[in-house]
Protein backbone atom coordinates (compact mmCIF):
# COMPACT_ATOMS: atom_id res chain seq x y z
CA UNK A 1 0.00 0.00 0.00
CA UNK A 2 1.56 3.18 -0.96
CA UNK A 3 1.13 6.26 0.87
CA UNK A 4 -1.81 9.03 0.35
CA UNK A 5 -0.47 12.25 -0.16
CA UNK A 6 -1.75 15.14 1.63
CA UNK A 7 -2.31 17.06 -1.71
CA UNK A 8 -5.29 15.03 -2.14
CA UNK A 9 -7.30 16.78 0.46
CA UNK A 10 -5.35 19.90 1.19
CA UNK A 11 -7.35 22.21 -0.64
CA UNK A 12 -11.34 21.09 0.25
CA UNK A 13 -13.49 22.82 2.32
CA UNK A 14 -13.76 19.90 4.73
CA UNK A 15 -9.91 20.12 5.84
CA UNK A 16 -9.63 24.22 5.52
CA UNK A 17 -7.61 25.78 8.82
CA UNK A 18 -5.46 21.56 9.27
CA UNK A 19 -2.27 22.30 8.99
CA UNK A 20 -0.01 19.51 7.26
CA UNK A 21 0.63 17.27 9.94
CA UNK A 22 -3.08 17.18 10.92
CA UNK A 23 -3.28 16.32 7.43
CA UNK A 24 -1.05 13.56 7.17
CA UNK A 25 -2.56 12.36 10.10
CA UNK A 26 -5.94 12.29 9.36
CA UNK A 27 -4.95 10.99 6.10
CA UNK A 28 -2.89 7.55 7.29
CA UNK A 29 -6.44 6.15 8.09
CA UNK A 30 -7.79 6.70 5.01
CA UNK A 31 -8.27 3.90 2.39
CA UNK A 32 -8.54 5.01 -1.12
CA UNK A 33 -10.92 3.03 -3.34
CA UNK A 34 -12.39 3.28 -7.22
CA UNK A 35 -16.08 2.52 -7.34
CA UNK A 36 -17.57 1.84 -10.99
CA UNK A 37 -20.56 3.83 -12.59
CA UNK A 38 -23.44 2.65 -11.21
CA UNK A 39 -22.46 0.94 -8.17
CA UNK A 40 -23.27 1.37 -4.58
CA UNK A 41 -20.90 3.40 -2.12
CA UNK A 42 -23.47 2.85 0.51
CA UNK A 43 -26.78 1.56 0.88
CA UNK A 44 -30.10 3.12 2.57
CA UNK A 45 -30.17 1.83 6.09
CA UNK A 46 -26.99 -0.24 6.06
CA UNK A 47 -24.51 0.33 8.87
CA UNK A 48 -22.91 3.43 8.51
CA UNK A 49 -19.15 1.73 8.79
CA UNK A 50 -17.62 4.66 7.11
CA UNK A 51 -17.64 8.45 5.93
CA UNK A 52 -16.15 9.57 2.99
CA UNK A 53 -15.06 12.47 0.57
CA UNK A 54 -15.70 11.75 -3.38
CA UNK A 55 -12.28 13.07 -5.14
CA UNK A 56 -13.05 12.75 -8.52
CA UNK A 57 -16.23 11.34 -10.03
CA UNK A 58 -20.30 12.43 -9.41
CA UNK A 59 -22.43 10.92 -7.02
CA UNK A 60 -26.26 10.88 -6.80
CA UNK A 61 -28.00 10.63 -2.89
CA UNK A 62 -31.20 8.78 -3.62
CA UNK A 63 -33.60 8.24 -1.38
CA UNK A 64 -36.02 5.10 -1.58
CA UNK A 65 -39.37 4.97 0.04
CA UNK A 66 -41.07 2.28 1.46
CA UNK A 67 -43.06 1.14 -1.39
CA UNK A 68 -39.51 0.81 -3.61
CA UNK A 69 -40.21 4.24 -5.00
CA UNK A 70 -36.71 6.61 -5.19
CA UNK A 71 -35.85 9.80 -5.38
CA UNK A 72 -32.80 11.78 -6.20
CA UNK A 73 -32.13 13.87 -3.24
CA UNK A 74 -29.43 15.74 -4.57
CA UNK A 75 -25.34 15.16 -6.32
CA UNK A 76 -22.33 15.09 -4.59
CA UNK A 77 -19.06 16.66 -7.02
CA UNK A 78 -15.76 16.03 -5.80
CA UNK A 79 -14.05 17.50 -2.79
CA UNK A 80 -17.49 16.79 -0.54
CA UNK A 81 -17.95 14.90 2.18
CA UNK A 82 -20.74 11.94 2.05
CA UNK A 83 -21.50 9.25 4.73
CA UNK A 84 -21.55 11.73 7.77
CA UNK A 85 -24.08 9.87 9.71
CA UNK A 86 -21.58 9.57 12.75
CA UNK A 87 -21.45 13.19 12.71
CA UNK A 88 -25.11 13.24 13.02
CA UNK A 89 -25.43 10.38 15.71
CA UNK A 90 -26.88 8.22 13.13
CA UNK A 91 -25.61 4.26 13.19
CA UNK A 92 -27.19 3.57 9.64
CA UNK A 93 -26.91 5.56 6.46
CA UNK A 94 -30.56 7.78 6.06
CA UNK A 95 -30.05 7.38 1.93
CA UNK A 96 -27.77 5.36 -1.03
CA UNK A 97 -25.10 7.05 -2.39
CA UNK A 98 -24.74 5.84 -6.37
CA UNK A 99 -21.91 6.85 -8.61
CA UNK A 100 -23.08 7.84 -11.62
CA UNK A 101 -19.78 8.21 -13.42
CA UNK A 102 -16.30 6.23 -12.39
CA UNK A 103 -15.62 7.90 -9.12
CA UNK A 104 -12.51 7.52 -6.69
CA UNK A 105 -13.46 8.68 -3.13
CA UNK A 106 -11.48 8.21 0.36
CA UNK A 107 -12.58 6.17 2.99
CA UNK A 108 -12.90 6.26 7.26
CA UNK A 109 -14.20 4.35 9.70
CA UNK A 110 -17.05 6.02 11.06
CA UNK A 111 -15.48 5.44 14.39
CA UNK A 112 -12.56 7.97 13.42
CA UNK A 113 -15.47 10.45 13.27
CA UNK A 114 -15.74 11.84 16.93
CA UNK A 115 -12.08 11.50 17.46
CA UNK A 116 -11.29 13.87 14.32
CA UNK A 117 -13.96 16.16 15.37
CA UNK A 118 -12.33 16.39 18.64
CA UNK A 119 -8.53 16.77 17.76
CA UNK A 120 -9.19 18.68 14.29
CA UNK A 121 -12.15 21.16 15.82
CA UNK A 122 -11.81 23.16 12.40
CA UNK A 123 -12.75 20.17 10.53
CA UNK A 124 -15.59 19.15 13.21
CA UNK A 125 -16.76 22.86 11.95
CA UNK A 126 -16.20 22.43 8.50
CA UNK A 127 -18.25 19.17 8.43
CA UNK A 128 -21.28 20.61 10.47
CA UNK A 129 -21.09 24.05 7.62
CA UNK A 130 -21.70 21.28 4.70
CA UNK A 131 -24.12 19.92 6.76
CA UNK A 132 -25.78 23.14 7.38
CA UNK A 133 -25.64 24.10 4.08
CA UNK A 134 -27.26 20.87 3.13
CA UNK A 135 -30.29 21.61 5.26
CA UNK A 136 -30.70 24.97 3.69
CA UNK A 137 -30.77 23.19 0.13
CA UNK A 138 -33.11 20.58 1.12
CA UNK A 139 -35.44 23.30 2.84
CA UNK A 140 -35.44 25.55 -0.32
CA UNK A 141 -36.62 22.44 -2.03
CA UNK A 142 -39.46 21.77 0.40
CA UNK A 143 -40.21 25.50 -0.50
CA UNK A 144 -39.99 25.14 -4.22
CA UNK A 145 -41.95 22.14 -4.09
CA UNK A 146 -44.74 24.01 -2.04
CA UNK A 147 -44.70 26.85 -4.11
CA UNK A 148 -43.86 26.76 -7.49
CA UNK A 149 -45.35 25.74 -10.24
CA UNK A 150 -43.89 22.68 -12.20
CA UNK A 151 -42.29 24.38 -15.12
CA UNK A 152 -40.14 26.66 -12.22
CA UNK A 153 -38.75 23.85 -10.29
CA UNK A 154 -37.66 22.35 -13.04
CA UNK A 155 -35.91 25.30 -14.05
CA UNK A 156 -34.61 26.08 -10.75
CA UNK A 157 -33.44 22.48 -10.71
CA UNK A 158 -31.30 22.94 -14.08
CA UNK A 159 -29.92 26.37 -13.48
CA UNK A 160 -28.40 24.68 -9.70
CA UNK A 161 -27.17 21.51 -11.87
CA UNK A 162 -24.99 23.55 -14.19
CA UNK A 163 -24.44 26.14 -11.31
CA UNK A 164 -23.10 22.73 -9.31
CA UNK A 165 -21.83 20.86 -12.10
CA UNK A 166 -21.80 23.09 -15.41
CA UNK A 167 -19.07 22.78 -17.94
CA UNK A 168 -18.99 25.46 -20.89
CA UNK A 169 -19.28 23.60 -24.14
CA UNK A 170 -20.16 24.97 -27.52
CA UNK A 171 -23.92 25.23 -26.87
CA UNK A 172 -23.95 26.64 -23.55
CA UNK A 173 -23.54 25.25 -20.25
CA UNK A 174 -23.62 21.28 -19.89
CA UNK A 175 -24.32 19.43 -16.94
CA UNK A 176 -20.84 17.26 -16.76
CA UNK A 177 -22.36 13.73 -15.96
CA UNK A 178 -25.34 11.73 -17.32
CA UNK A 179 -28.24 12.69 -15.78
CA UNK A 180 -31.88 11.42 -17.46
CA UNK A 181 -35.36 12.68 -17.73
CA UNK A 182 -36.09 10.39 -15.01
CA UNK A 183 -33.02 11.90 -12.47
CA UNK A 184 -34.89 15.39 -13.18
CA UNK A 185 -38.27 13.93 -12.18
CA UNK A 186 -37.37 12.61 -9.25
CA UNK A 187 -35.69 15.34 -8.10
CA UNK A 188 -38.35 17.91 -8.73
CA UNK A 189 -41.65 16.28 -7.42
CA UNK A 190 -42.91 15.48 -11.30
CA UNK A 191 -43.01 12.63 -13.93
CA UNK A 192 -41.11 11.92 -16.68
CA UNK A 193 -43.71 12.70 -18.77
CA UNK A 194 -44.12 16.23 -17.72
CA UNK A 195 -39.81 16.71 -17.70
CA UNK A 196 -40.22 15.25 -21.48
CA UNK A 197 -42.97 17.60 -22.77
CA UNK A 198 -41.07 20.45 -20.62
CA UNK A 199 -37.52 19.49 -22.19
CA UNK A 200 -38.94 19.37 -25.84
CA UNK A 201 -40.82 22.58 -25.24
CA UNK A 202 -37.15 24.69 -23.82
CA UNK A 203 -35.75 22.95 -26.79
CA UNK A 204 -37.86 24.13 -29.38
CA UNK A 205 -37.24 28.09 -27.68
CA UNK A 206 -33.73 27.69 -28.12
CA UNK A 207 -33.47 27.16 -23.92
CA UNK A 208 -31.70 24.03 -23.87
CA UNK A 209 -30.03 21.26 -25.24
CA UNK A 210 -31.54 17.64 -24.90
CA UNK A 211 -29.76 14.03 -25.35
CA UNK A 212 -29.70 10.78 -23.89
CA UNK A 213 -28.62 11.34 -20.05
CA UNK A 214 -27.12 15.02 -21.61
CA UNK A 215 -28.69 18.06 -20.77
CA UNK A 216 -27.38 21.29 -21.78
CA UNK A 217 -28.45 24.61 -20.76
CA UNK A 218 -27.93 27.21 -24.28
CA UNK A 219 -29.27 30.55 -22.70
CA UNK A 220 -28.89 30.21 -18.68
CA UNK A 221 -30.65 33.54 -17.99
CA UNK A 222 -33.51 33.20 -20.53
CA UNK A 223 -34.15 30.09 -17.94
CA UNK A 224 -34.18 31.94 -15.18
CA UNK A 225 -36.45 34.69 -16.14
CA UNK A 226 -38.96 31.37 -16.95
CA UNK A 227 -37.38 29.97 -12.86
CA UNK A 228 -38.66 33.18 -11.53
CA UNK A 229 -41.19 34.60 -13.89
CA UNK A 230 -44.25 32.52 -12.99
CA UNK A 231 -43.73 33.03 -8.98
CA UNK A 232 -44.31 36.86 -9.43
CA UNK A 233 -47.17 36.58 -11.74
CA UNK A 234 -48.86 34.18 -8.58
CA UNK A 235 -48.75 36.61 -6.51
CA UNK B 1 -32.90 38.56 38.59
CA UNK B 2 -32.96 35.33 40.42
CA UNK B 3 -31.84 31.89 39.20
CA UNK B 4 -32.67 29.63 36.77
CA UNK B 5 -32.63 26.22 38.10
CA UNK B 6 -31.03 23.42 36.53
CA UNK B 7 -34.05 20.98 36.89
CA UNK B 8 -35.79 23.34 34.11
CA UNK B 9 -33.16 21.24 31.70
CA UNK B 10 -31.88 18.44 33.31
CA UNK B 11 -34.07 16.22 31.37
CA UNK B 12 -34.03 17.34 28.17
CA UNK B 13 -32.48 15.40 25.17
CA UNK B 14 -30.11 18.49 24.93
CA UNK B 15 -28.58 18.15 28.20
CA UNK B 16 -28.30 14.27 28.54
CA UNK B 17 -25.18 13.01 30.14
CA UNK B 18 -23.93 16.64 31.19
CA UNK B 19 -23.16 16.38 35.04
CA UNK B 20 -25.19 19.13 37.82
CA UNK B 21 -22.18 21.59 37.62
CA UNK B 22 -21.92 21.37 33.90
CA UNK B 23 -25.65 22.13 33.42
CA UNK B 24 -25.49 25.40 36.18
CA UNK B 25 -22.40 26.53 34.12
CA UNK B 26 -24.86 26.62 31.32
CA UNK B 27 -27.80 27.95 32.72
CA UNK B 28 -25.46 30.34 34.62
CA UNK B 29 -25.55 32.17 30.92
CA UNK B 30 -29.13 31.79 29.77
CA UNK B 31 -31.83 34.18 29.86
CA UNK B 32 -34.91 33.24 30.32
CA UNK B 33 -37.99 35.26 28.38
CA UNK B 34 -41.94 34.88 27.45
CA UNK B 35 -43.04 35.41 23.83
CA UNK B 36 -46.73 35.99 23.37
CA UNK B 37 -48.94 34.29 20.77
CA UNK B 38 -47.64 35.43 16.91
CA UNK B 39 -44.35 36.80 17.90
CA UNK B 40 -41.69 36.17 16.38
CA UNK B 41 -38.57 34.59 18.54
CA UNK B 42 -36.31 35.32 15.28
CA UNK B 43 -36.75 36.28 12.24
CA UNK B 44 -35.80 34.54 8.81
CA UNK B 45 -32.35 36.49 7.28
CA UNK B 46 -31.45 38.33 10.48
CA UNK B 47 -28.24 38.48 12.72
CA UNK B 48 -27.93 35.37 14.38
CA UNK B 49 -27.47 36.51 18.02
CA UNK B 50 -28.79 33.75 20.33
CA UNK B 51 -29.66 29.78 20.32
CA UNK B 52 -32.84 28.89 22.19
CA UNK B 53 -34.49 25.88 24.27
CA UNK B 54 -37.99 25.90 24.36
CA UNK B 55 -39.37 25.67 27.61
CA UNK B 56 -42.98 25.96 27.15
CA UNK B 57 -45.25 26.95 23.88
CA UNK B 58 -45.35 26.01 20.71
CA UNK B 59 -42.76 27.14 17.84
CA UNK B 60 -43.91 27.13 14.14
CA UNK B 61 -40.87 27.51 11.66
CA UNK B 62 -41.67 29.48 8.78
CA UNK B 63 -39.65 30.12 5.36
CA UNK B 64 -40.62 32.55 3.19
CA UNK B 65 -39.61 32.79 -0.27
CA UNK B 66 -38.13 36.47 -2.01
CA UNK B 67 -41.25 36.90 -3.35
CA UNK B 68 -43.60 36.58 -0.51
CA UNK B 69 -44.60 33.07 0.02
CA UNK B 70 -44.46 31.74 3.10
CA UNK B 71 -43.88 27.89 3.88
CA UNK B 72 -44.03 26.23 7.62
CA UNK B 73 -41.20 23.69 7.50
CA UNK B 74 -41.58 22.24 10.69
CA UNK B 75 -43.09 22.66 14.45
CA UNK B 76 -41.22 22.88 17.47
CA UNK B 77 -42.07 21.58 21.11
CA UNK B 78 -40.74 22.04 24.33
CA UNK B 79 -37.51 20.68 25.27
CA UNK B 80 -36.18 21.33 21.31
CA UNK B 81 -33.36 23.60 20.32
CA UNK B 82 -33.80 26.09 17.87
CA UNK B 83 -31.92 28.87 16.25
CA UNK B 84 -28.57 27.41 16.33
CA UNK B 85 -27.41 28.62 13.36
CA UNK B 86 -24.15 28.58 15.21
CA UNK B 87 -23.46 25.76 15.43
CA UNK B 88 -23.98 25.44 11.44
CA UNK B 89 -21.51 27.30 10.58
CA UNK B 90 -23.91 30.24 9.51
CA UNK B 91 -24.29 33.92 11.04
CA UNK B 92 -28.17 34.21 10.24
CA UNK B 93 -30.99 32.70 10.86
CA UNK B 94 -32.54 29.99 7.77
CA UNK B 95 -35.91 30.69 8.85
CA UNK B 96 -38.26 32.66 11.35
CA UNK B 97 -39.82 31.28 14.17
CA UNK B 98 -43.42 32.46 15.61
CA UNK B 99 -44.84 31.35 18.73
CA UNK B 100 -48.33 29.93 17.75
CA UNK B 101 -49.26 30.11 21.17
CA UNK B 102 -47.75 32.01 24.41
CA UNK B 103 -44.07 30.14 24.68
CA UNK B 104 -41.32 30.41 27.53
CA UNK B 105 -38.24 30.18 26.31
CA UNK B 106 -34.27 30.02 27.46
CA UNK B 107 -31.92 32.21 25.02
CA UNK B 108 -28.07 32.38 25.52
CA UNK B 109 -25.78 34.33 23.50
CA UNK B 110 -25.05 32.40 19.88
CA UNK B 111 -21.32 33.36 20.16
CA UNK B 112 -21.32 31.13 23.53
CA UNK B 113 -21.96 27.55 21.09
CA UNK B 114 -19.20 26.70 20.14
CA UNK B 115 -17.47 27.31 23.81
CA UNK B 116 -20.56 24.77 24.80
CA UNK B 117 -19.35 22.03 22.40
CA UNK B 118 -15.86 22.07 22.88
CA UNK B 119 -16.64 22.38 26.99
CA UNK B 120 -19.50 19.55 26.93
CA UNK B 121 -19.07 17.12 24.32
CA UNK B 122 -21.80 15.26 24.68
CA UNK B 123 -24.17 18.86 23.99
CA UNK B 124 -22.56 18.95 21.03
CA UNK B 125 -23.45 15.26 20.04
CA UNK B 126 -26.78 15.95 21.39
CA UNK B 127 -27.72 19.04 19.56
CA UNK B 128 -26.25 17.65 16.03
CA UNK B 129 -28.48 14.23 16.75
CA UNK B 130 -31.57 16.89 16.83
CA UNK B 131 -30.02 18.18 13.53
CA UNK B 132 -29.51 14.71 11.74
CA UNK B 133 -33.27 14.19 12.74
CA UNK B 134 -34.53 17.79 11.32
CA UNK B 135 -32.21 16.55 7.89
CA UNK B 136 -33.93 12.98 7.87
CA UNK B 137 -37.40 14.76 8.45
CA UNK B 138 -37.17 17.32 5.94
CA UNK B 139 -35.88 14.72 3.39
CA UNK B 140 -38.56 12.21 4.70
CA UNK B 141 -41.00 15.48 3.39
CA UNK B 142 -39.43 16.27 0.06
CA UNK B 143 -39.52 12.43 -0.98
CA UNK B 144 -43.54 12.31 0.10
CA UNK B 145 -44.03 15.78 -1.77
CA UNK B 146 -42.22 14.02 -5.05
CA UNK B 147 -43.66 10.75 -4.83
CA UNK B 148 -47.28 11.17 -3.11
CA UNK B 149 -50.93 12.08 -3.75
CA UNK B 150 -51.86 15.40 -2.09
CA UNK B 151 -54.29 13.49 0.09
CA UNK B 152 -51.79 11.25 1.13
CA UNK B 153 -49.49 14.19 2.11
CA UNK B 154 -52.10 15.39 3.97
CA UNK B 155 -52.92 12.19 6.11
CA UNK B 156 -49.01 12.05 6.51
CA UNK B 157 -48.86 15.78 7.69
CA UNK B 158 -51.79 15.01 10.18
CA UNK B 159 -50.42 11.72 11.65
CA UNK B 160 -47.04 13.36 12.43
CA UNK B 161 -48.28 16.53 14.06
CA UNK B 162 -50.61 14.41 16.68
CA UNK B 163 -47.55 12.18 17.28
CA UNK B 164 -45.36 15.26 18.40
CA UNK B 165 -48.05 17.13 19.69
CA UNK B 166 -51.52 14.99 20.16
CA UNK B 167 -53.06 15.49 23.04
CA UNK B 168 -55.84 12.67 23.99
CA UNK B 169 -59.47 13.91 24.42
CA UNK B 170 -63.20 12.93 24.18
CA UNK B 171 -63.13 12.95 20.44
CA UNK B 172 -59.64 11.69 19.74
CA UNK B 173 -55.99 12.64 19.27
CA UNK B 174 -55.93 16.45 19.59
CA UNK B 175 -53.47 18.93 17.58
CA UNK B 176 -52.82 20.93 20.84
CA UNK B 177 -51.98 24.14 19.52
CA UNK B 178 -54.10 26.39 16.93
CA UNK B 179 -53.30 25.46 13.43
CA UNK B 180 -55.23 26.43 10.44
CA UNK B 181 -56.01 24.36 6.73
CA UNK B 182 -53.86 27.40 5.74
CA UNK B 183 -50.90 26.10 7.69
CA UNK B 184 -51.41 22.79 6.58
CA UNK B 185 -52.12 23.70 2.87
CA UNK B 186 -48.58 25.38 3.29
CA UNK B 187 -46.69 22.23 5.12
CA UNK B 188 -47.70 19.61 2.28
CA UNK B 189 -47.62 21.84 -0.52
CA UNK B 190 -51.00 22.07 -1.35
CA UNK B 191 -53.89 24.96 -1.50
CA UNK B 192 -56.02 25.93 1.12
CA UNK B 193 -58.75 24.80 -1.06
CA UNK B 194 -57.64 21.73 -1.34
CA UNK B 195 -57.23 21.01 2.32
CA UNK B 196 -60.18 22.72 3.20
CA UNK B 197 -61.99 19.80 0.57
CA UNK B 198 -60.10 16.84 2.33
CA UNK B 199 -60.67 17.83 5.82
CA UNK B 200 -64.88 17.68 5.06
CA UNK B 201 -64.75 14.69 2.83
CA UNK B 202 -62.54 12.95 6.02
CA UNK B 203 -65.31 14.59 8.53
CA UNK B 204 -68.05 13.12 6.97
CA UNK B 205 -66.41 9.58 7.17
CA UNK B 206 -65.99 10.30 10.83
CA UNK B 207 -61.80 10.29 10.23
CA UNK B 208 -61.11 13.65 11.58
CA UNK B 209 -62.88 16.33 13.04
CA UNK B 210 -61.98 19.94 12.57
CA UNK B 211 -63.16 23.75 14.08
CA UNK B 212 -61.05 26.98 13.81
CA UNK B 213 -57.67 26.61 13.95
CA UNK B 214 -58.21 23.21 15.09
CA UNK B 215 -57.90 19.32 13.78
CA UNK B 216 -58.65 15.86 15.92
CA UNK B 217 -57.99 12.95 14.81
CA UNK B 218 -60.66 10.81 15.51
CA UNK B 219 -59.32 7.60 13.97
CA UNK B 220 -55.75 7.75 13.62
CA UNK B 221 -55.47 4.23 12.31
CA UNK B 222 -58.17 4.89 9.58
CA UNK B 223 -56.58 8.08 8.97
CA UNK B 224 -52.98 5.88 8.15
CA UNK B 225 -54.67 3.25 5.75
CA UNK B 226 -55.56 6.70 4.13
CA UNK B 227 -51.77 7.35 4.11
CA UNK B 228 -50.16 4.39 3.12
CA UNK B 229 -53.15 2.92 0.86
CA UNK B 230 -52.99 5.17 -2.29
CA UNK B 231 -49.10 4.54 -2.33
CA UNK B 232 -49.72 0.93 -2.46
CA UNK B 233 -51.69 1.37 -5.39
CA UNK B 234 -49.73 3.35 -7.47
CA UNK B 235 -47.31 0.65 -7.63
Amino acid sequence: MHRLDRSLIAGLPAFQGLDDSSLDAILQSASSLRVTKDQAIFDQDSDAHSFFVLLDGRVQVVKSTPDGQQVVVRYIVPGELLGIAQALGRTTYPASAIAVVDCVVLAWPGKLWPEFATAYPSFGMNTYRTVGSRLSDIQAQVVEMATEQVEQRVAHCLLRLIKQSGKQTNDGITIDFPISRQDIAEMTGTTLHTVSRLLTGWEEKGLVKSGRQQVTVVEPSRLSVLAEGTARDNI
